[in-house]
């Protein structure tokens, strides 16, 4: 009988006392306690700001990005990126259910499943990157996982590809946040808006104004335009460079009767587009930040510099159902659902 | 007739197109511009984040502090912190109002001001640093400063002493954010409650949650508890270390009947605390994080990684009335002043 802690910090090896997530290293001894269960991995969906540095960093050169993976996992004991702190998702086969919790699960032997938690926390050994496909963040390996107590998990639906259910369950969090955030005939700002998260976000943001409400989709370049404008999720697209706060708001003002929008929802998956995001919104009026390149002191210190009575909130990856929703949405929608096979897949 | 930006990008030197807050260095030449405001310092009330980290890194040493702080000044040409991103306040007095503004403001040649825009993007130049007082964070020094057309700045009132004013607008965002946000009944946790924003969190929260609800003050040491306990702003008073995430929330759960709390406020200037507030939270329940030391991506990827389903706001320095809301507090309890008075002035 080997009992962790729920949270895992069991397995925390430097600094003391911490959870598995701020933990610099980990214990990914696979031998696992009887509260823990053992992942057959199949393959990462490395988080877009991570893999984007890691990509910078290796100046695209798959085999040093394979390296640099490599090295993070062998230090770290998890996939997590020291630049951007954060880390992605994993999919893979159940090989060993702990003792304690047989009863407690309805996941078998062999289930193929997805982990809803973060690469961050979750102890990980890579035996052998097998490949690494840089379009769609996505590093296939032979390796072994531990998965805690409070590990949230989505089972991989049967109507749908894994790998087209593990792209849309890496953002589940977003859109589910926006379908509690959005209320019916508000205007709504989505930074990002032609990136995975960003899409979705402009898909529940449309079902949830309503006619009398308008989504405007900030783009970085043209090129985007037209694909955006297909979706069909978007009242209003902008070009804008996110970084530039004030060309941002003056576009913003531009579509919308030179008023401010309701709430911004920051997709951006670059740094400095804090306050891109707070400048456009009124006053009362809420900013989403979801890119994991946000800054908290230069959203809070950005709003207080310009005296904008916002309310900010800070992106959690989690929030009841969101796997469902997620899933739901690429089900009920034929255009979401191909775009997603088209480029995620 | 040389007008800048509102909101004071006329002023960044690098990079280009930022606003001055994420600017690495702005232009703090003092010939104004007509829509900006000319102020002669007197002191300066550093970000307790900020002064903390430069008195650890300059051990405790004043003439080190001194040399750090006109390094800082000179290098950026504004008084922002380059490890924790933070500013703080200044007050001084108005030497010179531009054109365009003269017709705009109530004040006057010779008004004394604090600015409640952070120094992380005021344009600042030191001639001398008088004197450091590092118990109140605080730098008297002589020099100028820049007010932009959007920052905001309070009138010291005269029924108080500048310096005590001073020391409660420098944290007037928190507790103004506290009365907006706790609701009669509710169970709130203050993390860091002996500290300066915390006290006056404690005060707002016990005055919203009113009979049936519970105010717990967490602190970090057995000897602040006479001193808490002496305030009466809480009715417990927990002692855990706020970077050991389980050792607070069994604290809190040991005090509250094995519930977790409606809401938590983060006054802790220290990193690594972002899980002490997240684990003791209810699902659906509030995390508000005041402190500057608080890494987004923590926060983020840590709530999804216990799967809590709560709501993270990020502490906007402003919001509306948020220095008088403070200055109230002062007024009608003695309580308050008094502390006020003896440790921050």
């Amino acid at each position: 009988m080997k009992r962790g802690c729920k949270y895992g910090t069991h397995r925390v090896i430097e600094p003391k006392e911490v959870l598995p997530q701020p933990a610099v290293k980990v214990c990914n001894d696979m031998n696992i306690f009887d509260n823990e269960i053992l992942i057959d991995v199949q393959a990462l969906n490395i988080d877009s700001a991570s893999f984007t540095q890691i990509e910078e960093e290796c100046e695209g050169d798959i085999e040093k990005i394979k390296e640099k993976i490599l090295e993070i996992v062998n230090n770290k004991g998890k996939m997590q990126n020291p630049v951007t702190g954060s880390g992605g998702m994993l999919i893979g086969r159940i090989e060993k259910i702990g003792n304690t919790l047989k009863d407690k699960t309805n996941l078998k032997i062999g289930d193929k499943i997805a982990t809803l938690v973060s690469l961050s926390l979750t102890p990980l050994k890579i035996d052998e990157i097998i490949d690494i496909k840089p379009d769609i963040d996505r590093v296939e390996i032979k390796g072994k996982a531990v998965l805690f107590e409070s590990g949230i998990y989505a089972t991989l639906p049967e109507d749908m590809e894994e790998t087209l259910a593990l792209a849309a369950l890496d953002v589940a969090g977003a859109p589910a946040q926006t379908r509690k955030l959005v209320k019916k005939g508000e205007t709504v700002l989505v930074l990002g808006a032609a990136g995975k998260s960003g899409m979705l976000c402009c898909y529940e943001a449309k079902k949830k104004v309503g006619k009398n409400g308008k989504v405007i989709g900030l783009i970085r370049n043209e090129k985007s335009r037209d694909f955006l404008n297909y979706t069909g999720f978007c009242n209003e697209i902008i070009v804008a460079d996110a970084q530039k706060p004030t060309q941002v708001l003056n576009e913003v003002l531009r579509v919308n009767e030179g008023k401010e929008v309701d709430i911004a929802i920051n997709c951006v998956n670059v740094e400095n587009t804090e306050m891109s995001s707070i400048l456009p919104v009124r006053d009362e009026g809420i900013v989403y930040f979801f890119s994991m390149a946000t800054s908290f002191t230069k959203a809070a210190l950005g709003a207080e510099g310009v005296g904008k009575d916002v309310t900010m909130i800070i992106g959690n990856g989690y929030t009841k159902n969101h796997a469902e929703i997620t899933l739901e949405d690429l089900r009920e929608c034929d255009t979401l659902r191909k775009i997603f096979e088209d480029l995620y897949v």
